[in-house]
């Protein structure tokens, strides 16, 4: 099946020359499973590509753009390019009806679509990079990506979210939080840890992961978004 | 003190417009405490850009050079970035005797100086980079670090050292090998952990480092020399 994709080409600010990077870019492994005469890879050496091509041009812009040391541009960098925010400029730029995985996938909208969404944000900017060269990836990574260095500065994104929380906390209520795991469920190799933030005896949110540093750490985001501490 | 950069440039291949940010690159942050006149930078801000760039031609190298899924390309790219590699590309170019430091780094030699030598192989790139353009970083890349890949391979750099001594244990006198720790020694920020590596009761080697993890992979290592099961 060949989508139309001058809707997202539009979208992208290009067109490409060759038409089966994008299509590739969008292509999940799930979906050569499923369609086994498919003419075309799926896309994990494009988006293997792809993020290289990424953390070049953002260290570049947050190298010339900021004086600042090392560990804070790595700090922001990280915020920037991390899979929520991927994710995000996937939904923003309409991916998600272009991509093309297996019926299975296609229900899975939660933790795992985000995952998706992300690595074929990194794609794209391969399939960019192999078509057109290092400046048109880098006019859209700077237009698409590097434009939300302002919500990373507002929201503190490049924090931590547990130490973000607890700085908070203390200077709010004077309370250290604490964390307790409330259950862990699926298989050894599919485990899902559901963690609890706490202010004392108060629960404030939970959060889930694939560990238990990443349940906290979720809970912990959840936590400064209920307080309105985010902001 | 502005040394004479000459040699190394000359080993560099190549001769700076701006001299200056070659010097950064050379001067690490404990110079600069010793020198508080001294006119340039340290050469952080230089690494965190040429981190960026040496990654970017080695994934583009790779990618082009290879048909092989993302996941094995991954770890011969992490084999080739590494910091032993790094170091050991800044020997071969006797970065070494320009390295401009405090006096108490320069007495120690060991695991602080590979560091230290492996971050301004980084920075050099990041130097090259903003003095000349990509096309002269990559040139030094393809031709210093990435000329190493035949090595990676022959040595199986790419492969944990654990499983890999694991792997030859296994096929050679299958036996499973054991790790026991020997003693932790340094105060907590500085601990140096050391680590036994056995087959039964046989002890094949030690290794030391700042986590157990870390000493037991440098253990493994030291263990598949001692065999001679790293050909």
């Amino acid at each position: 099946m060949k989508k139309d994709l001058e809707g997202l080409e539009k979208a992208l600010g290009t067109s490409f020359k060759e038409q089966g990077l994008l299509e590739t870019a969008l292509t999940h492994r799930s979906y050569i499973n499923e369609h086994r005469g498919y003419a075309l890879d799926h896309n994990e050496r494009l988006e293997f590509l792809g993020d290289a091509v990424l953390e070049l041009v953002v260290t570049e812009y947050l190298f010339h753009q900021y004086p600042n040391p090392e560990g804070e541009l790595t700090a922001w960098r990280a915020a920037l390019v991390r899979g929520e925010m991927l994710a995000k400029v996937s939904r923003e730029l309409g991916v998600e009806k272009y991509l093309m995985m297996s019926r299975g996938e296609s229900k899975d909208t939660g933790r795992a679509r985000e995952y998706l969404l992300a690595n074929a944000c990194e794609a794209i900017i391969g399939a960019i990079y192999l078509d057109k060269g290092y400046e048109d990836a880098k006019d859209f990574i700077l237009g698409r990506i590097v434009t939300h260095i302002g919500e990373v500065f507002d929201k503190k994104l490049f924090v931590d979210p547990k130490s973000h929380f607890q700085e908070k906390a203390q200077e709010m209520v004077s309370i250290t939080p604490t964390y307790r795991e409330h259950e862990s469920v699926g298989p050894d190799h599919n485990r899902v840890f559901v963690v609890g933030v706490y202010l004392g005896d108060e629960l404030v949110a939970t959060g889930e992961g694939p560990s238990k540093q990443e349940a906290q750490r979720n809970a912990a985001k959840a936590a400064l978004e209920k307080k309105g501490w985010d902001k």
